[in-house]
């Protein structure tokens, strides 16, 4: 039988703020806790990022608020978001902060709880399935793999005012790591792309493009660095985007299980020609 | 009322392997997706990092294969863990293959899916809260903030045979991220961070050691890059653990939410100094 305690979630008590990712997209990548919370609070304070169809899954009585922002433009602002927070919380309601993919990755997060502790308010952070890993996973993109890459960077596509992120050594990030995701790059991609060709990246190097990963709407732009920014705007993309760069895009030809199931892609399990090459030689 | 339609998970076909995350620890952090999958499965097969607890969710049918691998010793062999999984989807059986993490992450969930490719057995990837970010939650790090970084790296602490990851840029990995997030990071650590000082990281940066993050026996060691070795060994220290460096270990003060719940902890709303050096400014 299965052991029906093996999850036992914690009380969701009034005046308190659960600080939750909501994953990429798929309403199937939600935490348990996750989906405990949303059929428990009182108020959801969500993000543009979060799906319709997660929201779904909060309580009937539920009260939504939007908090989204998206593209670097800051409404509301984000002392508006956290002060939001706290008077909800002080109204002695079960306060659902729901963010799109993780808390702590690119979401303002930390932010937010430090706004809470300087209130008094009490929270839990509940983490999620972050869209740099499991939206690349349903793009058939892995974001790391033995014969490609020990290391892997996060990168944000933009800082806090909109801008291409200052302060980053573009040739050590160039160089760190075989394989770069950037979030919410779309915005600057020419200049981000332009960046790693200045710092030594190849101007052949694979990138793929990832818009409304995990969810039905997900495309995927396979294209290059010199290319991307032209062939972004060519298709018309929009936010939200994923950006990763490197030899984990070619590992698509082999990992796109998604395209497998829905579209009958047939999948090559040599897609780096490592097994061809060993043959040949 | 809530939208019982929102989740709506595919079926989990005879024949088929499911690639699972677990998450870090907590059973709470399991996606409604791997859930089901528990629910479902004829056969899971599972690494060393999944929780007791998490296992505790499969059906009471179901058979329980261990494929444990851990500190680099690979037993079974990954192509024996492979091949099992072919022969078990070809027995008919629904094959769920569950990771600690998540399997695209340090974890060969691309080897393993290449494997079931060459093989012609059908798969599908469900992504898992990864333990370098859900874990390090759960110790109160968040391991992006806007003040302390805009891009975070992700590296293995040991390579396919064991040993230091090779062919690291290790100067462009100290400069390129301010955090740097280890996985199976405890058993080369001095030579970790030998390297990293070499490559210019100061000495006294802040290093925290997340040891069975997310579960109930998470033990946190704040440490510097210096004596991070050392004090690993004193204390005892064992894997699993996740080892990160950076600032973000000093956000701690205020974001560790658990320690707050749990053990009381006073949290400091201003755990960098930005404030007071304001103020004091």
């Amino acid at each position: 039988m299965s052991d029906s305690n093996a999850f036992a979630p914690p009380e969701f008590l009034p005046g308190w703020v659960w600080l939750v990712g909501a994953g990429p997209g798929d309403p199937g990548l939600l935490t348990l806790l996750a989906a405990h919370a949303l059929g428990r609070a009182d108020v959801v304070v969500y993000d543009a990022l979060v799906d319709e169809r997660i929201l779904g899954l909060a309580a009937s009585g539920a009260e939504r608020v939007y908090a989204g922002k998206r593209g670097g433009k800051p409404s509301p602002s984000q002392p508006d978001i956290s002060d939001r927070l706290i008077r909800l919380a002080r109204e002695g309601k079960r306060v659902l902060r729901l963010k799109g993919g993780d808390p702590f990755v690119f979401g303002r997060g930390g932010e937010e709880a430090l706004a809470l502790v300087a209130a008094g308010v009490p929270f839990r952070v509940i983490p999620g399935v972050s869209a740099g890993i499991g939206g690349l996973a349903y793009a058939g993109i892995p974001v790391t793999h033995r014969d490609v890459n020990s290391a892997v960077t996060f990168v944000t596509g933009h800082n806090a005012v909109g801008e291409v992120p200052d302060g980053l050594d573009w040739p050590a990030l160039a160089r760190g790591s075989p394989v770069l995701v950037f979030y919410m790059a779309l915005k600057h991609l020419g200049a981000i792309c332009d960046r790693l060709v200045a710092a030594g990246r190849p101007r052949d190097d694979a990138v793929a493009i990832v818009c409304k990963a995990a969810t039905d709407q997900q495309t995927v732009l396979e294209t290059t660095l010199a290319e991307a920014a032209a062939r972004a705007v060519a298709a018309g993309l929009e936010p939200p985007a994923i950006v990763v760069i490197g030899d984990a895009v070619r590992l698509r030809k082999g990992l796109d299980w998604l395209g497998a199931i829905e579209h009958g892609r047939v999948l090559d399990a040599d897609p780096l020609g490592l097994k061809r090459r060993q043959q040949a030689g």
